[in-house]
């Protein structure tokens, strides 16, 4: 008999040990039919031998798909419109890919009949939101179920032993030696958390690193790009015309060997604890620097300041999962409004951690008017005698308010 | 005969070409009283050498003053609180400088029963907003010379014919190669326009930098700080206890000879025009970044979120020349309530351009609760199934609406 | 000769006296011609005599236009899909007129060939900055001419000498007492300023109030009506299509029958001093209360919170004048994201000044669930235990913190 | 044996039925010792009662206190300071009153060494998220009971069965006829839920209003009075000084009388869903206006625009039981900040559901100016002219950004 009346349920499945234990689980706990779905999002692991594990599984329904380009285009790219950033340092790596696994886990639940999903994320943590208020804005009635939430399974040790009680592989690792760190990865970055990360005193030793050189090492000449901008999205490096996932796969190489965008920080969870988390976004740090420089030359001022000031609202909503949420989709509205007039070219200098600015030009969109600014003799293009009235009228609320208290 | 009444005007007062000239031209224009005011505020040049100048100029009321610990104590640090940047780039070096010299301006123009004060900023940029906006909520009756909103001396020759006509010595720059940007520098920060700045395309040279070495040029090996902190602000570097501007100088030796907090942006002026500046901000680098990291460990998530949005809007404030205003103070309020546990140490890593933050602790306010944040078995610190209740009634509006839509 | 090079001036022309006057002052002082756009946006007045006034003044091009529909339909509509009030009283009556009438004016000056425009406003108030952003925001070449700041006829009697002078008939108010205080209608609001009104302690006469009756004077029976909504948009009353103006029209009676929509208020003006402002509004109160509802019963809660957190901004934004601005118009577009689900009808009991919500329904997009609501038994359709898992982990937080303090 | 290993409880005792069962239940159930905890907060039902009540159920540690005063004076007045309103509409009476009660159950705990609170509200509703956020933020380890989440009681059968079996009386409801509605008042409001409200088409009875008499049934005469303000509070009516909670009780009685301060609304609740209340806040309606026009003659306009801006964010804070979170904490501290100069004497007309401004005035603190304001000569305290520089500079960024469009 199934549990709780599932009769099929589609899993995220990455094909590792936990994914696999959580599909025998399902299985014998529920009862049920298993849909695995295994996407390529840039994770840097191939995807196609889930397929071997979930049909030795005894899996009928598999679907293994590469999501890259619209996880690119639909996800990552609308974000950086908003120049977003998480309490000031966190590029969103992971929260972002989250509603777009959601989103197809609810297709697939629809084109199979099923009537649950399920995942692998904890009960500790911001994933489990992200992955169930996507689902449940999609699909209102779908059953969710979150074996880490529900099983006793609760120690490394506990784990080991239902694999092997269960015939299931724990050879996951294939390649290299195992982190310690409990890590996500995708196109936008790699994250690490646990282990020695735990005490917030401690620094990371070089070796937990995956996606960039130290910036030590990095090398000793700068490396100069070109990003073309349409409409806010890179569409080109160097005059080259590249795909969004070609785009930040490009960034990702070019950020990495100039050791550009670790980051070390303490987060705030939605579900109320603070957490310690690295991680490398070296294309997106790159990205994130050269689209400000961009709006800087071609978006109004008040435009501009008012993303600023959405900026924090739009990036919390993303981390705390509500990307399928209407209050995302009006701000989103409201951020690629802006965006049809950020067109140009941006040049980068990247040197070692470091992604300077070295020029930003717009043939079409630029607001930047030498003749205004100049220092020198504007030949009239600004009358500076104006500037008094407009000094003098902002000033007139606090002269009056300073002439009562005196 | 006086012109507008003016009687006697204190003036902003460096000692340079620009306000020598001012002087000559006030007491030939005005035909007034002229009183001189030179502060030290960490331009980096002496001050005194502005007496002699002053004297010569007939001038007899002379004041020279170090303001760096007010200026630090006052202005940069409650600004540091709010982790002030303006248009994600700017730390707002100059900004912050104004207003303490417009309060000192008044203050003089009291003592000295003067009705005018004068600054040497021109009709096309901030500071002559934030000079007048400061004076004006300090002093509401006082009268404002801006000579170069008044005058015809519009260009370097006619001002340096007008030098030698009145016997005023062109040789200012004593030392070292004279610069062809638009300088301006103070404890926090040097800045640089103008010249080959004027077209936002142009990487600007080396030779422009003052304060801070290239990151090509700066040690090959990372220097570690530590830095400890009371109620949001610095109080010890390395465990050596220092006062505010004792701090920041640190900082900025340390910064500058790390390569650390070079910024090249283009910025929206408050009188309306795109401009382009470069900026110079080691020791500010620094402290954003260890603030950041303290208040990451000590502060409460939603006071934090409601920070970062706050901050756009008080970091506009300030670079606006509103910091005597009413909503300035209101913002500050809520600001400074938060600060009371950002105290304990942050450890940094500054090599070659970067600023990492290596650990951070606080034996008094850490809001980390390993106990809980564990990836490893927490004892019941936290019970997983709370996260159920919490994601089914944060979905539950999302749900609604989609089985209205279905 | 023509001054300052204008050849062509549109004016906003009411054929009033001071508008009169403008048309000569023009054409003596900037020997131009000047072509006059008269337009009915539901001022109560008729625009056609302006056409005679005009010949009779030698004006070869007159422009006599109504744009009640577009008014309403383009500025208003939009402009209450954001609740829209200004400092918690003031519903913007004037300041979304004024758009529209500069949007005209350069289109006339462009059609005519004219180089300039020109108004009535004086350069106290907030008139002048709105027609002229908007002018300047559509025709950034556009010379403005605002005769108020520039000729030295300031007061009533210099006026009336130099009509008599010119020969202008100061028979202009044709009907009725004359009022003493300064107004301004069109179809959403009638306004008073001066006279008696410039002491913030007095009341205003009953015999001010033009458009509406005493509260004490309305109906003794309540009248129920009820308001269909699409998109946000009132589309009919009591279920009688109309278009944007004539639902604007009825309302303007029912509301003013009823006493409805009087507001007495101190504001504060962009041009830095507060003054007083009386304004009926009666339409335009009943829309605010009706819109309200629609969104109340239809609305996302964090789209709808969201919306209220913008909207001093958005309303602060259109009675400064900025209409046209990049900033509107992405708050615009965030606002109308969310109207797509406002539909449905709401029930209003009218009494006495007062506008009450009888009932709200709507068949397609009620997010009210009363199966979930109920304080009955709700057969399962809200899990009570998942609150205590959404309470644990909202206060997680706090626990940490509190635990740190203890 | 107890359960959850609790021994001592307090709850929140209304000595209704509800809490009578509770009571009870708690006895049977946890097998702990019950203190109870009856507050007058002006709900303007005898407390007193209670304790007999207690007594006969066998408690022995009885808290019976008069907290109206502290109740106005530290949650209404400051609360009021921010003009806050929830969704457009809802004064916050029931939210306001919660975190004292949460307040005063902990510190009870704390006098009586119990270990556990408890109340009586359901798990549908935000009072339960109120009461337990503020007594987890001030008790971090306080357990808490929520017996509507717990039993099995859920249906009005099952709750009088259950007081049957336990001798518990039901007749409960002493005088008048039994309202069917569900019902919470305070000194701020009633409010009214359930029944026939939970279709959101239907208007309520005029039966089921309590606390004021309908508009059409309030007297034909406006009544005028004067409140007082100091530093953002009323401290007099119509000259008389009273205490906090003094004014309160009188504004209800003037406010019912006059058929103030109904509303009808579709409100969203914390824990997601739309639910239908009526309130009637007779006393708060009017200080809200008043506290408001008090502004407007004494706050400078960006404090008040920003006050604006904040307040859906603060009312929401506290609508959702925040009150004793460090956000509420600093937005609390800007608001305080801004209310030492609202200080004077506001004039009100109330008439049959009206609250009018018919004056209002500060000898300290006014900052309107008849001088500027005037539409007479001002003899030069404002120089139209600098309307020009100020439009013009205002302008620029707009006509910059049309010249490149065109």
């Amino acid at each position: 008999m199934s549990k709780d009346g599932v009769k099929k349920v589609v899993l995220a499945y990455s094909g590792g040990l936990d994914t696999s234990i959580i599909v025998k689980w399902l299985q014998d706990e529920y009862q049920c039919e298993v849909v695995t779905f295994t996407a390529d999002i840039g994770q840097g692991e191939e995807v196609e031998p889930a397929r071997a594990k979930a049909e030795a599984a005894g899996i009928k329904e598999i679907y293994i798909e590469d999501l890259r380009e619209e996880f690119v285009r639909d996800f990552v790219f609308p974000m950086f419109r908003a120049n977003a950033i998480y309490e000031g340092e966190y590029l969103l790596g992971t929260s972002i890919a989250r509603p777009l696994i959601a989103k197809r886990l609810v297709e697939i639940a629809r084109e199979t009949g099923a009537d649950a999903i399920s995942h692998g994320a904890t009960g500790k943590g911001n994933d489990q939101v992200r992955f169930e208020l996507g689902a449940y804005a999609l699909m209102p009635d779908v059953k969710v179920i979150a074996p880490w939430r529900e099983w006793d399974l609760l120690s490394r040790e506990k784990l080991m032993r239902y694999a092997e009680e269960h015939g299931i592989s724990v050879e996951q690792k294939r390649e290299g030696k195992k982190s310690p760190y409990s890590m996500d990865a995708n196109l936008l970055h790699i994250s690490y958390e646990g282990y020695d990360l735990e005490d917030p005193w401690t620094e990371p030793g070089e070796d937990m690193w995956r996606w960039s050189v130290s910036p030590e090492q990095a090398p000793d000449d700068p490396t100069y790009i070109e990003l073309t901008f349409e409409q806010g999205d890179v569409v080109a490096i160097n005059g080259e015309a590249m795909s969004p996932a070609t785009v930040l796969e490009s960034l990702n190489k070019l950020g990495g060997a100039n050791g550009i965008g670790r980051a070390d920080i303490v987060e705030n969870r939605y579900v109320g604890m603070k957490s310690r988390g690295c991680y490398e976004t070296p294309g997106g740090t790159i990205l994130l620097k050269a689209h400000r420089a961009m709006e800087s030359l071609t978006l109004d001022r008040e435009a501009a300041h008012m993303k600023d000031e959405l900026m924090p609202r739009y990036a919390k909503l993303i981390y705390n999962g509500y990307w399928f949420a209407p209050e995302r989709e009006m701000l989103q509205a409201a951020i690629d409004n802006t965006q049809q007039v950020v067109n140009g070219v941006v040049r980068l200098k990247l040197y070692k951690g470091n992604v300077y600015v070295a020029g930003r030009k717009s043939d079409t969109n630029s607001l930047f008017d030498e003749s205004i600014a100049t220092f020198e003799d504007d030949a009239g293009a600004y009358d500076q005698k104006d500037a008094e009235g407009f000094i003098k009228l902002n000033a007139l609320r606090l002269r009056v308010a300073a002439s009562k208290k005196a």
